[in-house]
């Protein structure tokens, strides 16, 4: 086993990850000490320091404490047994633009669904606002997300009551995928009233987290949580929002990520809007009227990275992994795929073809037709 | 006399009035052909060509039918006896802003009302929208104008239905002065409907066309009719427009002339806004939320002028005449100053202090207290 120091030309995939997920477990991401440490001497040696006593922290003996016995290999097991797996940085699955959170990039995400974070996350939007909205904001975040779900965009937000709730069942109806992220464990959804609606973005997307099993939330993790959103999505959507609010923070944040941010104007005599219009006046949201103006400003980020002009939203073909390419390869120009034939066709076993399918389809490339899968005309 | 064709130091100011009152009856200010010759030869010799059918203009003939056998000595005798006067480019209550419209630039306007046009339209602010406004439109409009009008600016506006009468309203309910510019003659206001309200506009302030009396309003009227509006103020208010309409096309005039526009937001399942959101994605006008906005855009261009800062709006000493130098200087630097000591004070003919006090309290530098005025504190 190469050393867990790292120096080998192959790092320890297995040792990374292990380090990543305790230090999700003891460590708030927003710790620039412990960030300094993991860039300087690696995760797992970091982690080694925590368990010896001997980062030179002030606060080390806390992180100590609150790791405690705890090892990566039992966490997991737990995630597995509460339906959720963990994804860590060193993960193909972890969404890269994370990175733009510098020092609080998560070190690790619990994930509940099938679909694979990183490609939905790489032609996903949020959507977010005010808990307290009015009815023409529910209106308006329940449309647009239809809307954008109907032409493929993933939809992400937090699962709050209001503009959040509305817009990831907007994406629902209309057949789309949706991410919630939580401030909280995914196994403790928040608030208590959005169970139902949770479990079923799990089952149509995916519900998300950088807080381990079974801890609630906090002031600070739905502030790191909304920074999340953020970093993760392609632009922000702003239906709603009092001047100084949560929903304010997340705009400013992705403002400062360079991603775009739209603001929807209301009424001057709504305070649910003084948040909207005082972004876009103060040139942080450009004013957007109507869903296809978020849809062309996506566009045309998506043209800016010379990705092929399709009629739905799909990932870039070299941002699919060797095993999804090689299942595409198989699938007919024209008409439907049965799975015989696919598996067939791809020349892998059953349980990497089924994989693949999953995925292909999360990135925008095959859709379900009767009884197999078609490609997504362009 | 000197020849009406100038060449002398002193300008025969009779006869360029005139001349620029013949012009107003016969010509389109938009003509930019004869705009030229006026430049070329001055408005007494156009005129003389025009009578004299020897303008080389292929449209010259009709330009001397529809002048006929007018004379402006009857014009302003006809304007006196409708209870109006004509204002022509070379008097001193001329706005000298309204040159920014080029070749589109009155000859003449014709004004009923007691203030000093000159002056109320340094402190002035345009206050335009849709005629199929919505309820919410109104009551912005209403409530805006009043704020406008209570801090001295004066709100001008076209006396349409919807958002114009509105923005009347308002002012007038302030107790403020308002401008309506009629793309008619003064003396048949249009819509009839709004006849109780135009003439109570004249009462509080003005009511002014570029349309010599007598003459109904027509398509192009409008349009020119929007852009005097949009020259003659500081700033334009758009309060709600649909896409590609007539206060559309005042805002942009009033952009191209380096007026700030502001347009108010709304919600975006109104087409109503759908003209202000366009606007304002469009960078051609300022979202503005509240009021106090538009009063700091315009404060700011007032602060630019180097004028001095006081507490309601007033125009900079300079911008007067001699005569109103003389009465305000007559004014005690406290309390109130009844007519008797202000004669004595100016020592002036007593036509000349009372029109001059009128022309003051327009240019916001006095106030009437009871049984006489005083100087409005800065």
């Amino acid at each position: 086993m190469v050393g867990v120091t790292g120096g080998a030309d192959e790092p320890d995939i297995t040792a990374l990850r292990s380090a990543f997920i305790e230090l999700a477990h003891c460590v708030e991401p927003a710790d620039s000490a412990v960030g300094r440490l993991v860039e300087r001497r690696g995760a797992p040696q970091t982690i080694h320091m925590v368990r010896g006593g001997s980062t030179g922290l002030r606060h080390g003996e806390g992180i100590g404490a609150r790791l405690g016995e705890l090892r990566a290999v039992d966490a997991e097991r737990r995630a597995a047994k509460a339906g959720a797996r963990i994804v860590t940085r060193v993960d193909s699955e972890w969404p890269t633009q994370l990175g733009d959170l510098g020092h609080e990039e998560p070190f690790a995400l619990w994930v509940t669904g099938a679909a694979d974070l990183r490609l939905l996350a790489l032609r996903s939007v949020a959507v977010v606002g005010a808990r307290a909205c009015t009815a023409y904001g529910e209106e308006v975040a329940r449309g647009w997300s239809a809307e954008l779900a109907a032409q493929g965009w993933c939809v992400v937000s937090g699962g709050a009551y209001g503009i959040d709730a509305a817009a990831h069942r907007g994406a629902l109806a209309a057949g789309g995928s949706s991410v919630c992220v939580l401030a909280g464990g995914v196994d403790v959804p928040y608030p208590r009233a959005h169970d139902a609606l949770i479990a079923r973005i799990a089952d149509e997307g995916l519900v998300i987290s950088k807080t381990p099993l079974g801890e609630s939330v906090r002031r600070q993790r739905f502030l790191s949580r909304n920074r999340i959103i953020a970093a993760m999505t392609r632009a922000t959507l702003v239906v709603e929002a009092a001047v100084r609010s949560g929903t304010g923070a997340t705009a400013r944040s992705a403002h400062r990520m360079n991603r775009p941010v739209l603001a929807v104007p209301g009424p001057v005599t709504s305070p649910a809007s003084a948040g909207c219009h005082r972004m876009i006046r103060d040139a942080e949201a450009i004013l957007a009227c109507e869903p296809s103006e978020v849809m062309d400003l996506l566009d045309f980020a998506r043209r800016a990275e010379h990705e092929p002009s399709t009629s739905t939203v799909r990932c870039a073909r070299d941002q699919l992994g060797t095993r999804e390419c090689r299942v595409l390869d198989a699938f007919p120009s024209r008409g439907m795929v049965g799975p015989d034939r696919l598996l067939a066709g791809a020349g892998l076993a059953s349980g990497d073809v089924w994989a693949a399918v999953g995925i292909l389809e999360s990135a925008g490339w095959i859709e379900a037709a009767d009884g197999g899968w078609r490609l997504v005309r362009r």
